[in-house]
């Protein structure tokens, strides 16, 4: 397989936050997968090598999706008008159980697999379910497919069914076995420290996976302050932490390799501890509506200097397209831009693109847009089905497809090679 | 073309505000394009009809969008960046005006024809420009693609761009001259009274519009309290109507065939008055949360007694598809009823499916779902490209289509006649 080659287009990126920067007609060089230059003409240099020309087309860098569930998406769009804990027990719990069966995971995350890369997301950043085999199969079908990125098995060892409840020791044990298995199986999808939420996981699973994270050098996924009714939870459940948060800190799971989830009701003192560690919000606008949830403080979190990504939070959200969870974060950005009497600035499109993309190759460890050295992910639009109109620039262009496009739009998905 | 024939499948609509009623593998039967009964098994009388086995796939009414803007449709999905009114000089207007050109407007509105029966929507209750000629090309499209309903050649005689400014006396002729001629020319689309909204008519057009109402006996379209600069610019030139709604009253314009658009900002004493006057609510949510506007309190409505419907508003509002706008209706009422303390009830799937069909069917003087009598307006609906799942009901593969189908699951459509 060649991962060597030059695309022509024009090139639409997010080199800095609120920065979309629109290069018509240009060139992009790709040198073993990774991003080597953009030209304006294309260098004597790289003349021999083999040309995709997507003239009239626009090439943008591909979705990072940093917060989801695989074994929800057969309940993709349902139960939606739940709360989030009833929500978990009606349909949640029961679907994930399903997960026991590998025949079952093959089929769905087969199919989810196909549907991400249908969609432009070549990175993730996923939960499994508490199996085992259904994680490795889970990674595998996203190796296959050409996606990188995180996967967790999840633990889950307190105040679950018991069809979907660990002991602490089987959970531990599972999840070395996962651990060391799976860094030697995979390539692009490597595993991430995974306790599903602090309700869910005793004081001893959670430092055995502190530990873990630190002997396998590993970073760490969870929730944190989704819903009010879930926050009391936590209060009730750890007398100690007078805050959600130190439930992970105390266990040597928040810093700068964590991504929490949500964080819709994280006051001032929880940003700050965030901040400080470094840790990282996974704003999942989608979920946060569907489940009636609220609106995080995004651009809050931006200006006092956190790191933010988007994530679909399938199934929480219904959308699997980040084009469609870019849009969704815009408006309900505006929404809370309204409640704030316009003190906290709504998310432009140039902004929200960037927690779509940049902001996912930063946690992955690259830098943000097309920058020279990253691993090349990137989309294909042809934009020409869209309504007829004669008033568009490139930035214009790039607009419109965020609010219209769908997945028909993709014409070609580069994962490093071409997918 | 044959107008009577039955149809096999399983049918979801909803009969109710609240219900909605799903009878698997059924029959409808269909006499001169009017619904004639629902049945488990065909009667015997019926058993010569053309029958149409739609075995496994899903029969629900066909949309009905309340409001949208017909010229707007070249922008769409563009400048939502922007507020109300400086949305409405940059891109709006710049855009309207081009509909002075009768090709443009055949190419556009053929287009949009076309889009609307794909995405479902066979009712429409629509802005057109302020231009005649563009006007009954608009009607002229709509009726060839087999969509029913209600076009308004706009009027603007104030406060607008001098390239989409008519004087009061040109505008009241073109009305005159767009209601006889296309009274005349179109069966299923019928010519609406449509004043832009009250800070572009003078008084003397607008009484001139309340007259023709009246003479024709038309219905009536318009804005009403979308934004908070808005009301204020109406406080500002209407200083003799304490409420917005008083400048639509007192020309006449304000009554049981009146569809107001928006009504974010309608208080109590405003609500008050609709409901006395029968006045109807075209709720755009897309549109609402993409400006800036807000959220109207649409279940506060309906528990006073207001009659609402769903509205797309493209180009405020970026999605054509309706099942995108009841989506969006649900998500952005769980986010007023957050906002409300949870006072305010959110909408539920079946009540948002009712307000996207049914309401519609009842300003256009039909009945609730598929009622008999009714002309028969549906949809066929293919879930089988949804993601894998095993867990799910009629109802849920309905509130799954509404989250997760996009106009490729509609494989056949009928409005009177097959389309």
């Amino acid at each position: 397989m060649n991962t060597s080659y030059c695309l022509r287009g024009s090139i639409v990126h997010t080199p800095l936050f609120g920065i979309m920067e629109c290069i018509p007609d240009s060139y992009i060089v790709v040198i073993n997968g990774r991003t080597a230059g953009l030209f304006s003409s294309l260098p004597l240099e790289y003349t021999d090598l083999p040309l995709y020309d997507y003239t009239g087309k626009i090439i943008t860098p591909a979705f990072c999706d940093m917060h989801l569930h695989a074994p929800q998406y057969p309940m993709l769009g349902l139960g939606m008008d739940l709360q989030l804990l009833e929500w978990l027990n009606t349909y949640t719990f029961v679907t994930e159980q399903k997960f026991k069966d590998s025949e079952f995971a093959r089929k769905v995350y087969s199919a989810l697999a196909k549907k991400l890369v249908e969609c432009g997301t070549t990175r993730v950043c996923m939960f499994s379910s508490i199996h085992y085999d259904a994680t490795m199969i889970l990674m595998e079908e996203l190796e296959n497919a050409g996606i990188s990125g995180y996967v967790g098995k999840v633990n889950m060892d307190r105040n679950s069914p018991d069809y979907l409840l660990e002991t602490t020791q089987e959970s531990i044990e599972q999840t070395r076995r996962w651990i060391e298995e799976s860094k030697k199986r995979f390539t692009h999808i490597s595993p991430i420290i995974t306790p599903r939420f602090t309700p869910s996981c005793t004081d001893e699973l959670m430092e055995a996976l502190g530990k873990f994270s630190q002997e396998y050098d590993l970073p760490i996924q969870s929730h944190l302050s989704e819903n009010t009714d879930e926050c009391a939870w936590v209060r009730e459940l750890c007398p100690d932490c007078p805050q959600y948060w130190e439930s992970y800190e105390k266990r040597g799971l928040f810093n700068s390799r964590t991504i929490m989830a949500h964080c819709v009701y994280s006051n001032f003192a929880e940003r700050e501890a965030m901040r400080k560690h470094g840790v990282w919000v996974a704003h999942c606008p989608d979920s946060n509506s569907n489940l009636s949830s609220g609106i995080a403080p995004v651009r809050k979190m931006l200006r006092e200097g956190l790191s933010v990504a988007l994530g679909s939070d399938i199934a929480g959200g219904a959308e699997i397209s980040m084009l469609k969870v870019v849009g969704q974060a815009i408006r309900v950005s505006k929404l809370r831009y309204l409640k704030s009497d316009k003190a906290e600035d709504f998310l432009t499109v140039a902004e929200a693109l960037y927690l779509a993309t940049s902001a996912g190759q930063e946690f992955f460890g690259e830098k943000a847009g097309f920058a020279v050295g990253n691993e090349f992910h990137a989309l294909v639009f042809d934009d020409s089905a869209l309504p007829p109109t004669d008033i568009i620039n490139l930035q214009e262009r790039m607009e419109r497809l965020i609010y219209l496009a769908d997945s028909s739009a993709i014409v070609d998905r580069f994962a490093c090679k071409k997918l």
